[in-house]
């Protein structure tokens, strides 16, 4: 399988690593829209202007969209399923029904797949709400997030006058995350649900009371959550801070029996060291599924909800049974 | 959905209570190789021999098996997969492969889908092994179960002289799990994965060291665990040991990145009141996919690595979209 990647970004760094661990498939190139000679890449893989996507369709079996959800996957996503299987990870769930339109339209008159919505939020999460609502039809959803870093939450701080740098951290409520695992079915507020952490640089002699008022009243961001601030210097930023982890679990509780009298419990758990890597090797084994439903003449807009798990793996159907059913 | 089910033990009974919370299904009847007025269903639904299947084709969409996997399902998955589109779960992880190729055989003959070795384990674990394997390219896998009740164990100590009744329970060791959910990739025997926990109504008068030593020394059994005996009365047995609990959990820890600097952890964990009634679920689910794929012309021996997410849902695709993924 001949891969593509356009952006190279953290999404796009981590792919380039995970094409590595995956012997059946060969990194073709990095397409950037800057100048591909300020692009350095980790392999000796060449960079090519994006322009020259126009004319390598015979050199690409599926092309990575790593952009970003707000402004480029709308319209990249479309346009390059116009002449490539694609896989992106849009995760902007509000929007992804008008996504999948647009992709399905572009993807059916090509011929090719457009993977949609991969990762682990929209994605592996996705994948376990759906299949632990099918399993148990009486129940709730439970989605928690965390510990981990959110990239929009670290960015609206450091757009607050007089920070020079942030970092924050969703934590779920340990007490929350127990009483639904009890089967106690508990409704649960946004503050009930996580906390938010931040750690924070300041420049020198600002008013570190007026930045955490700031910060804890931010509508939509911080407001309905309880969150607790603390400044460090950039070293510590630095040092302590530097990764980016995240993770969160997804359950399901529900009840069976004549009277319902029986309880069970559904929970998916990532802890992640590296959030964009992770969600990097999602991106490529799907690039796998992506490449063999077209090659058996599947076209449109997919998502893993229609991925057949076994269209995943490298292993052959009888080696799959073997060892891992 | 037209349903029957064949084989009215723990798992057709609860294939019936899960029927009750589809509402697209429709449960045809219970089918048996008993006389049939002795066997006492919970609905109003008839209950009829098992010879009557020969004729029912135009009455079922999708029979569940609900035999044994030591000697019926062996027989029976072939034999009715050449009438009916069949759900089984045969759990015998060995012979699979041979349970496959016989049952592929027949299904393919008649054009009908027969799914094999549905349930939590083979079936939902066994999923969650396929995709963290194919998302964690370089890592470890583990499966742990319990708390819970090992039916083959438990009716492996009654066949001890001098014993009434009893139940075990088959424990996880939590130190085992704590090192890998740390990514310390621990290698672990038997003994460190799991211990054994009886609980035994002896015969009046009966040596109970004498049947404590034989459950402690019993091979394949009990040898290679850490096993713990109380003997209790019949009424505490009764009174606390009347549930079939079950769950466990799959876990893979895997590395990413440039030099594998990241560490990964996917977990997947069951806890469930009922094993039969969790299991019961999972194939109804099942049969909702057998039904709809062999409606689109497909046919042949399938598993769970074979069936896309989406059609074990009775959501519509958008739906599906727009609120779980």
């Amino acid at each position: 399988m001949k891969i593509g990647i356009l952006g190279y970004g953290n999404l796009g760094r981590g792919i380039e690593c995970a094409i590595r661990q995956n012997d059946d498939m060969e990194l073709v190139g990095v397409f950037t829209r800057r100048d591909p000679s300020t692009v350095k890449v980790d392999s000796d893989v060449p960079v090519y202007s994006a322009d020259k996507l126009a004319k390598m369709q015979d050199q690409i079996d599926v092309l990575m969209l790593c952009g970003g959800s707000a402004t480029d996957l709308p319209k990249q996503t479309a346009e390059y399923a116009r002449m490539y299987n694609v896989v992106d990870s849009f995760d902007t769930h509000a929007r992804i029904p008008e996504h999948f339109e647009r992709v399905n339209a572009a993807a059916i008159a090509s011929g090719k797949i457009a993977m949609i919505s991969v990762g682990w939020d929209p994605g592996m999460f996705s994948l376990n709400r759906l299949y632990a609502n099918a399993i148990l039809r009486d129940g709730n959803d439970y989605t928690f997030w965390g510990k981990g870093v959110s990239q929009g939450h670290s960015d609206a701080i450091r757009r607050i006058d007089g920070v020079l740098d942030a970092k924050q951290y969703t934590i779920p409520v340990e007490s929350a995350l127990e009483a639904v695992r009890n089967c106690e079915n508990p409704e649960l507020t946004t503050r009930q649900k996580h906390t938010r952490e931040c750690f924070v640089v300041a420049e020198e002699g600002a008013d570190l009371a007026r930045i955490e008022k700031e910060i804890k009243t931010m509508p939509n961001y911080f407001a309905d959550y309880d969150t607790t601030v603390h400044f460090i210097s950039m070293e510590e930023l630095k040092r302590d801070h530097a990764g980016i982890p995240h993770g969160g679990m997804v359950l399901r509780t529900g009840k069976t029996g004549k009277n319902g009298e029986n309880n069970h419990v559904i929970e998916y758990r990532l802890q992640l060291d590296s959030n964009p890597e992770f969600t990097a090797c999602v991106l490529v084994a799907y690039a796998r599924a992506a490449y063999r439903m077209n090659q058996r003449g599947i076209s449109g807009c997919k998502t893993v909800f229609d991925v057949a798990p076994a269209d995943l793996s490298p292993l052959s159907p009888e080696e799959m049974r073997a060892h891992l059913l």
